[in-house]
C-alpha cells in the first residue's frame, strides 16, 4: 500500500493517471492472476497508481485514525489482489461468483446457494471513452463507470463474476444491462415501481425467478438451513453497520466520514464474515472513545449529512470536499449507507417459504427513488437529519440520474420545512468541477452556525 | 389563422415571441374563455402569434398542398380555441375532460366512462424557467414542457382537465409528476417494464384500477355497450391512420412528413370521429394522388424514416430540417406515428371482461423503449424501413431520454446490418442547434446515393 500522503490536494492529478510514473502502487504480486483474468495489465497498474495515491491523500493523511482502520487500509490495499486471489480459490473449488450493481438484490439467495456475492466497481471515471462507444455523453456516472470497466478490462470482480445481477431501477442501468450483456452474461430483476399489493406479487415472483436461477448457476438447491445461514449472516453485518452508524450520533462523533463511508463500501466486496468481525472491533474501539468523549473533530465541528445517489468505491470526491471544508459527515443516506442497513430479514422464518416471505418484505421496504410515491423516504431523511443532530444535509445526486435529481427537490422542501439547511450538489466522477463544489461546500458550511 | 409565408427560416425568430409586436394571431375570439380558464393572457397571445408564423413558415408553405389539408390549418389555427370551446360546453354538461402524455393510457376507458380525453402540450420550448423551478435542467424537454406549460399558465387543455393521468414509463415523467400533482389533478398508473405473464398480471389489475378511477371521476358506469363502441370509434381513428401510413409507401410519396406529422399530432386532441372523418376524406385525396403518379416531392427525392422520441405539437423542428434539406418522410416511428397506430383492441370481446382482456393484450404489445429487452421494436424499425423502401432512418431522440437515446445504439446496428444508413439525433426543443441539425441532415442525406 502506497504510503505517500503528499501535501498537495488529491485532486490536482485528476484522473489523467494513465500517463503517471509513479512508483508506489497497489499489490503488484498479482500480475499473473490479472494476466488470466484478461485485465488490460499496463492501465490497470495506472489505475492502481492513482488509487493509491488518492487513498493515501484521502485517507491515510487523516490525524488521530483508529486502529481498526488498519483492516480498511489493507483491505483496500488488497482491493484487486487477495480478494481476487480468495475468488479464484473459490472458483477453482467450483464455486460461483455473482456480481450486482444495486441493493435490491436480495444476497442471501446467492450464499443460500453456495455462491459469492459482490459488488461490482463503479465508482471512477475509467473507462469513458470505451463507455460513450455504446453509451450516450449524457448517461450518469455509474452506468457510465460501470461499463467502462467492463470495456476497458480494468475490474477483476468483473471478470470474476459467472453472473451479473442487473436490475431495473432506473432507465439508465435497465437500458444499459442490454448492452451490457454482449459483453458479460447478465441477469436482469424486474423492480416494481409502486408498492401496491400487485408489486409485491411481481417482486415476489421475481425473488422465486432468481432462486432458479443462482440454483440453476451454482448447481446447488437452496435448503431451509442454508438460506437461514445466508439471513443471518447478512443481518450480522447489517447489524455492525447499524452499530456504527448509531456510534456516530455521538457529539463529538469518533469517526470521520470518509472511513465510515470506507467502510460501507468495503462491505459489498469482502467475505461477511470477516467485515463483520472487524468492523465489530472497530466498532469496540469506538465505544471506547465515545466513553471518553473523544472525537476525531472538535465538538464544535459542524455536523453534516449527505443525502441521495450511492458512492461506489473509489467515489470519495465529495466527501473529501466536505471533510477538508471544516466539517465532519455523521451519516449516508444512501445505497452505500442506511438505505442498505435499516432493514433486517427477520429471522422467525420457519421453512423456505417463509423466509422467502421475509426476504420479499424486506426488499420491499427500501426507499429508493425508484418507487412512486416514495414519501417513506422523505420521512427517513428528516428524522434521520433530527437523529443525528446535524447541522445542516448535503443532497448529492449523479447528474443525469432523474430519480434522485427530481426526488431531491422533494427532500430540499421537508428539511427546509423542519428548518434544517440543505445543499443540493450535481455531479460527477470527473475532477473538473472540484474546486466549485469546494467554493460552494465551504460557504454552505460557513452558514451553518458554528 | 395567420397567412403569412415569410421567406425567412421560421427558426431565425428563435421562441424569444414573447415581446413580439405581431398582428397574425390564431384564434382571438376566445379571450373571456382564456380568461375563465385562467391562462396568462398576455404571454398565452404571444405564444399563439408565434405558433401562427411557425405554422405559416413550415405548413402553409408548402407547395402543391392538399385540399384535405385544409382541415388541418383549421385546427391547427382553433387549436386553442373551438376546440376548447367545445371541451367546455362539454364540461358545461356534465362531461369530464381527461388529460394524458402517453399512448399507454387506455383512452377505450375514458371515451366509454363518458369523458372526453386529450393529449397534452409538450412539444415546446415553454416556460423552461418555472419548470427550471421544481425540476433539473437536464430534464428532457417534454417533461420540461408540459410542467413549463402548466406552471406559466398556457395550456387550455390541462386547464380544462379534471383529471391528469400520467404513467411511469420513464424515470423522468415517473419522477415529475410527484411534483406536479401540486399543481394539477394527477392519477399515475403502473406500466411494467418487462413483457412476462406477471407483468401482464399487473398491468391488468392497472387497467381495471383506471376503469374504476374514471368511472368514479365521471359518475357513469362502463357498460358493454358504451366499452365497445369506445374501442370502435378509437380502432377507427387508428385504421384511417393506417391507411394514410400505407398510402405514403407509393413512390413518389403523396403528403409530406410534415402533413403526415401533423396529423398525428392532431389525432390527440381533435374529436375523433370527426378527425376519422376529415382523414378519411384526405386519404381519398391521396388515393386519387397515388393512382396519377402524382407525388409531393419528385420520384428521386430520398426518401427518410424518422424513428425515435414523439413529436407532440408544436415539436416540428427536425422535420423541418429534414424536408427543407432535400428528403421526404415517409413515416414516423414513434409515439406520434405509428406505435399509437400499429395495433388494434379486438371488436370480438362480448362482455367487459372480454373486452378489458383485450384493451390489456393490445397495450401491452406496445414497443416502448421503457421495457427490457424490447426486440420488437428493433424488428420493426427494420421490418418498416423496408417496407416504405427508405433510403435512410434518422434515429429521433430527446436530449436526456435515456430509454430512446440508450436503445438508438441497438436500433443503429440493427439498420446497418440491413445496410440501411442512419443518422442518430439527440435534441430538444430549442431553436439553438438548428443550423448544425441543419448540417448533419444535408450531409446525411448527401450520402443516400440518389
Amino acid at each position: 500500500m502506497c504510503q505517500i500522503a503528499s501535501p498537495l490536494s488529491p485532486f490536482t492529478w485528476g484522473w489523467g493517471f494513465l500517463n503517471l510514473e509513479e512508483e508506489c502502487a497497489m499489490g503488484s504480486d498479482y500480475k499473473e492472476m490479472w494476466e488470466e483474468l484478461g485485465l488490460d495489465l499496463e492501465a490497470h497498474d495506472a489505475l492502481l497508481k492513482v488509487l493509491g495515491r488518492f487513498y493515501g491523500d484521502i485517507y491515510l493523511s487523516q490525524k488521530g485514525r483508529l486502529k481498526g482502520a488498519e483492516y480498511l487500509d489493507f483491505v483496500l490495499s488488497e482491493v484487486h489482489g487477495l480478494r481476487i486471489n480468495e475468488l479464484q480459490e473459490a472458483k477453482a473449488q467450483g464455486k460461483k461468483v455473482v456480481g450486482t450493481f444495486c441493493i435490491f438484490v436480495p444476497e442471501e439467495l446467492v450464499w443460500a446457494a453456495g455462491g459469492i456475492c459482490v459488488g461490482l466497481c463503479a465508482g471512477a471515471d475509467i473507462g469513458r471513452e470505451a463507455a460513450e462507444r455504446v453509451l450516450p455523453r449524457n448517461t450518469c456516472a455509474l452506468i457510465k463507470s460501470f461499463m467502462g470497466f467492463k470495456l476497458a478490462r480494468l475490474c477483476p470482480f468483473f471478470e470474476s463474476c459467472d453472473l451479473v445481477i442487473g436490475e431495473t431501477t432506473c432507465d439508465g442501468k435497465k437500458k444499459a444491462y442490454e448492452i451490457l450483456e454482449e459483453f458479460a452474461p447478465v441477469y436482469v430483476m424486474e423492480i416494481p415501481q409502486m408498492k401496491e399489493a400487485r408489486d409485491r406479487i411481481l417482486w415476489k415472483e421475481e425473488v422465486l425467478r432468481l432462486k432458479d436461477r443462482v440454483e440453476d448457476l451454482t448447481g446447488n438447491k437452496i435448503t431451509a438451513d442454508s438460506l437461514s445461514d445466508a439471513i443471518k449472516m447478512l443481518n450480522a453485518r447489517r447489524r455492525v453497520l447499524q452499530r456504527l452508524d448509531s456510534l456516530r450520533k455521538a457529539i463529538p462523533t469518533p469517526i470521520s466520514g470518509r472511513d465510515a463511508l470506507l467502510v460501507n463500501q468495503i462491505s459489498f466486496y469482502d467475505d461477511p464474515q470477516r467485515f463483520t468481525q472487524k468492523i465489530g472491533e472497530l466498532c469496540d474501539e469506538l465505544e471506547e472513545r465515545v466513553a471518553r468523549g473523544q472525537g476525531v473533530v472538535p465538538e464544535d465541528t459542524p455536523r453534516v449529512m449527505l443525502s441521495g445517489c450511492p458512492m461506489a468505491v473509489p467515489n470519495w470526491k465529495v466527501p473529501y470536499v466536505v471533510e477538508s471544508s471544516g466539517a465532519v459527515i455523521v451519516g449516508e443516506e444512501s445505497c452505500i449507507g442506511v438505505r442498505n442497513t435499516r432493514d433486517l430479514v427477520s429471522e422467525n422464518g420457519k421453512d423456505i417459504e417463509e423466509m422467502i416471505e421475509s426476504i420479499v418484505d424486506r426488499y420491499m421496504k427500501i426507499d429508493c427513488a425508484c418507487f412512486t410515491p416514495n414519501n417513506e423516504r422523505i420521512q427517513h431523511v428528516v428524522k434521520m437529519a433530527k437523529d443525528l443532530k446535524v447541522d445542516g444535509v448535503i443532497h448529492y445526486s449523479l447528474q443525469f440520474c432523474d430519480p434522485y435529481t427530481i426526488e431531491a427537490f422533494k427532500v430540499e422542501r421537508a428539511l427546509e420545512r423542519e428548518g434544517i439547511p440543505v445543499l443540493k450538489i450535481e455531479t460527477d466522477y470527473a475532477m473538473e468541477d472540484v474546486e466549485i463544489l469546494k467554493n460552494r461546500v465551504e460557504a454552505f458550511i460557513g452558514t451553518l452556525g458554528k
